[in-house]
């Protein structure tokens, strides 16, 4: 197991009915901004419930941040912030309002350019406004994270940034609350987190023994019930296990001590950049040919996931690998989720671009041993068409 | 799933050669207690090691907090710390000193009398002194969580106590000081870190399905490495291992949202009180006579143990429990921890002082439904012997 430090400080606050009891967590008299995405979270309700709860506060809100939220939206939420002398934020969406939040939080007492905070990953924050979330899309784990991923439409970037000041104080994770979600979104959501975890598990053995059992047991649950999630909206153990999955599958706990790959995120977050694919999507297209490709260096922790996770024991090794790949692009195939570029009518045009930009952002050297170069990539992406 | 709140705010930094970074979590001119046990800490350096790292604060020292620390030699270290006027705690140590330590931190600023917190079983705690912890013994899981166990020899008593004030800010985990560690030690922590996973993993099922392959991760990496952990005390990966499931173990993580037992420990507890048997020892011998006796009312989740932990699939259901709960007292002999209070010369006359002793504190309703009266301890100890 390798060093590590694991500091998690968000307050999780789960199950039915708990929007009600938010007010107990965010300091009286604050001037509090409720932010929010597309408009759902006022639709089904979840908005007036937030309202109704902090009856007691004086309540601002800014809504229309949108997938891969932009700084340009989002400056106007920090502006319009500013002016209303907001002191506690409350994203009500999912990975994108809660990311779009962070920023917003970190940009408000930002001195000079919060361009900068985005140059600089992040590193350049020294304060940030508290916050909590009320999660309704279960997904991206930024409601336990201190990680946000901000796309600039002026440079048609979509890059990640991490501060220890962008803990949520709380968030409210009601299963209830994903019932509405269409069938679109709880595909995505399930994808995403099961590549969030493979991205942690599935790089080289360092003896992490329980960071491997944990991330395992995340996968087998998504695998029991991700298909269930589709069939039965309203099975609320099903919705609360996925839901618990995605917070606990990026909270920092199946990675801490452990070698981490993220290429295909990277890559994908170009691919969502230069073409609008939404983020899981593109890890659905990327991850199998990235695994196929990398299948040497990965060998080991391959193998182990074909016999644990999938229960492929038959074959040689090289037969339970490609079998447990076949696996995986199936899994994501049965949450509805395609997992070619042709599928989404990106052709091949799209590779030389995906290469030049990451170049451009200096992602030459990715993956959990630094070796998966721009001409790597070049030959994933050709395998995805 | 049950509703839950999870909030575990301790940072842990773990690995080799940790120690000397201390300075950093610890605000500067503080007046900083060193707490330690028996002199171990010192005889192997380690509070050497730590003296060296903060050397640029003003320290003082408070040893020989026992096994089962008793309050009436942890308020001798809260009249020194308030004559030092100290302003940071910390713990080197197992759950000992850990426990100890988190008594001093809210008995310090205590109004009143201290003796009040243990009755109110930590209630009463509204502020503590903060503390941090190195610990050189895995087993209790105290330093990622806010829970202690303290004695009281004036009254034969030892009872539990939490508080949200009782979070370590952080905790050392420094996996190669715990190499000097005796084979009891090791086997102690091992069963006490098993028997804390079982509390919150047999009872009955709630589809709480990752908390489940969690809890089964943990015991599994205790069952692969515990008896590694005698053959080879210089295994790091092994060590480590240990020391991380042990902190999981308790850390409020796998209990979330899971219905709870604890009798094992509230019945152990007494035993410990009353004929000074070592912690785990206690549960070593009540674990297998518990399961034994409530094995209809934790059928399914025993079910489940034998399969997924001990991968026993033959036989009929109750032969498959018998055998879960053989394999568990075997594994608990393995690790050299027996399993029969005549092992350790307690005879049948220990039995109804116990009982007794339960009803005095209250103990009548304990377990998971509870249903664990009185009558069933004293049939479960009947079977210990």
């Amino acid at each position: 197991m390798l060093n590590f430090i694991f500091h998690n400080p968000t307050k999780i606050i789960f199950g039915k009915g708990r929007i009600k009891r938010i007010a107990k967590e965010i300091p009286k008299a604050s001037k509090v901004l409720i932010t929010y995405g597309g408009g759902s979270a006022k639709r089904h309700g979840v908005l007036e419930e937030v309202q109704t709860a902090l009856a007691n506060y004086d309540l601002a809100e800014f809504g229309g941040i949108e997938p891969n939220p932009t700084y340009e939206t989002l400056m106007q939420g920090v502006n319009l912030a500013r002016d209303k002398k907001i002191d506690f934020l409350l994203a009500v969406g999912g990975g994108s309002v809660i990311d779009g939040t962070k920023f917003m939080a970190a940009a408000m007492p930002f001195q000079g350019d919060p361009g900068n905070i985005l140059e600089t990953f992040g590193s350049s924050i020294s304060q940030a406004v508290p916050f909590g979330t009320i999660v309704t899309l279960p997904a991206s784990g930024s409601e336990m994270n201190n990680g946000a991923v901000i796309s600039r439409r002026s440079s048609k970037t979509k890059l990640p940034m991490t501060s220890p000041f962008l803990f949520p104080r709380f968030s409210v994770l009601d299963p209830t609350k994903t019932y509405t979600l269409p069938v679109d979104q709880i595909g995505n959501g399930v994808v995403d987190t099961f590549v969030h975890i493979l991205e942690q598990y599935l790089t080289y053995p360092v003896e992490g023994k329980i960071q491997d059992r944990f991330a395992e047991g995340l996968l087998l649950t998504l695998i029991e019930d991700g298909p269930k999630a589709l069939a039965e909206p309203e099975n609320y153990d099903v919705r609360a296990n996925l839901m618990w999955c995605a917070t606990l599958g990026l909270n920092g706990l199946i990675g801490a001590g452990m070698p981490q790959d993220w290429a295909t995120h990277m890559v994908g977050h170009e691919l969502t950049a230069l073409h609008g694919l939404d983020h899981a999507k593109t890890l659905a297209v990327l991850l199998p040919a990235m695994l196929k490709v990398r299948s040497q260096d990965k060998r080991q922790k391959l193998l182990q996931y074909a016999g644990r996770v999938w229960g492929i024991t038959q074959g040689d090794e090289d037969a339970r690998i490609d079998a447990a790949i076949d696996k995986t692009r199936a899994f994501f195939e049965s949450m509805q989720v395609h997992t070619r570029l042709s599928d989404y009518g990106i052709t091949k045009a799209c590779v030389l671009p995906v290469v030049e930009q990451l170049k451009a952002h200096g992602m030459v050297q990715l993956g959990e041993r630094k070796d998966v170069t721009p001409e790597m990539v070049q030959k994933i992406l050709e395998l995805c068409l």
